[in-house]
């Protein structure tokens, strides 16, 4: 797809999805989903964020239309002839348990991302939740990058597991689920399991917890965020990878690496993970504007 | 019992027991426990606290010491023919899943507090997991205390609801487990509960969320902490309890009702709470010092 804007800041791979979903409110089908929809919509509040990723034939206009409405650079989406990529789950009443009903990866069975030209340069990258095997793909591409960033998930720990600890010995940064921090390396608390992941590479830990909020790890210190508490969560899909767009996205606006960067950009990605549960599919990032996210910014730093 | 300190800041109602507990690790017979000697230990380092509650003839005297070498004063505690309160649970690997085996009531089957003359004055009152019926017992000995907080648990929402409503209706502070909150109001999620809670009677409500922190809700303001990332949690039996005892123990020292006491308070709660699940019994809080209280007091300022 082309593209009328500056070069990307940021870019981010991941998947860009039609989700279906149910919880004990709604249920919605086929709605815009996948880690790089969320990471990006969160990210271009702080930064020129370009997306690298893959649709299908059927993948609606609109959506296309909202990602270039939040100034998003689709040099990097691909659109080919297949469908594309569906997930549907469902959510019991404790919001943190979630039952995955079909994954169909279509279109994303034969995708190899290639990085545009002026994406090779982006001086940070963020690899969102999709095939550890992907990431490096991108990885492979870019031209020293200023920061990388990965996020990944239990399924990819199960299946491809060397992938991702190569995928982890690459990246400046890994976000992980608590439990999954767990099941990576087999240690008891998150503490422990930040340290072991440290030692595989990435100088930067940081550890999401969902609901009670996150832990950012590096060798000398550690930072810890609770959540912004919200009235009523509608649908947490999405949630990891808002957080996760806003931290990268606040990062590469900031353009620093210091402590009070990462502190900085980890209230920005609290805020937008507190958005997005708020409502469906992008409906809780889309129509914000820089006065709600400073206005809940600073809610949030008053409450801690 | 005698005492020779002086007149208790704070008073703490609850139960002193022998506990018997089994975790992963280990596995510990008849060892110091019950909220009022938690929340007692707790609030010694911060304030004159004394001891309300009851223990049979085979409560050993190296724990009577214990509790007086920390400072406690012991003329609410009466010691009677019977056997001391005693309870038995297993802890899971995920040491948040806690099985009662057994709960043997013994001398607190018939026990019903009274107020030594020293205690009717105290201006701060801690009313510390124990049945509500009890806890109204001491508020209608009390004369006009300055601050009342009370703690709960599941048992007593299912068992003696009407109880515990009366008790909540008289407190200022009411501390409570995130899951009982839920229970309690029906609401589902703790900010819904906190509201819901508030307007039962308190002025304040602490949501307690063990290894995920706690949450201070007054009308105003909402205050979030999360929890000290201890490296590994030996016995988590009297974090709550510890966790309480320590903010009213500071909120009693500092003698003050500000929002920024209470944020203080918070902090030292916090603090001793993550000293608590370092041992088993007691042990993770009999040895403190002053130095080591405000070192981790000082980390955890750095980490949030």
């Amino acid at each position: 797809m082309k593209t009328k804007f500056p070069r990307p800041k940021l870019i981010v791979v991941g998947s860009v999805a039609l989700d279906s979903i149910a919880t004990q409110h709604a249920s919605k089908k086929d709605i815009l989903g996948g880690s790089a929809s969320f990471a990006c919509a969160a990210a271009s509040f702080f930064t020129a964020a370009g997306m690298v990723g893959i649709v299908g034939r059927d993948f609606p206009a609109r959506h296309t239309a909202l990602f270039r409405r939040l100034g998003i650079d689709l040099a990097g989406l691909r659109r080919v002839r297949g469908k594309t990529f569906r997930w549907s789950g469902v959510y019991e009443r404790d919001m943190n348990v979630r039952r995955t009903l079909a994954t169909h990866l279509n279109v994303f069975e034969s995708f190899s991302p290639e990085l545009p030209p002026g994406y090779v340069n982006a001086p940070f990258i963020f690899l969102a939740n999709i095939s550890p095997q992907l990431q490096l793909r991108v990885l492979e591409q870019a031209r020293r990058p200023r920061f990388v960033a990965a996020d990944t998930m239990d399924l990819w720990i199960k299946t491809e597991r060397k992938s991702l600890e190569k995928v982890i010995g690459k990246v400046d940064m890994l976000l992980i689920n608590d439990s999954e921090a767990l099941d990576l390396t087999g240690c008891r608390n998150a503490v422990a399991a930040a340290k072991r992941l440290m030692n595989m590479g990435p100088s930067r830990i940081v550890i999401k917890k969902g609901e009670h909020g996150s832990m950012l790890f590096s060798r000398k210190s550690v930072f810890l965020m609770p959540a912004f508490p919200v009235a009523e969560v509608h649908d947490p899909t999405g949630a990891g990878d808002s957080f996760a767009g806003g931290l990268m996205g606040k990062l590469a606006g900031l353009d620093g690496l210091t402590e009070s960067c990462f502190r900085q950009a980890i209230l920005a990605a609290t805020v937008m993970g507190s958005f997005c549960v708020e409502g469906f599919s992008l409906d809780g990032l889309k129509n914000l504007s820089k006065q709600d996210i400073a206005k809940r910014s600073s809610a949030l730093r008053a409450m801690t």
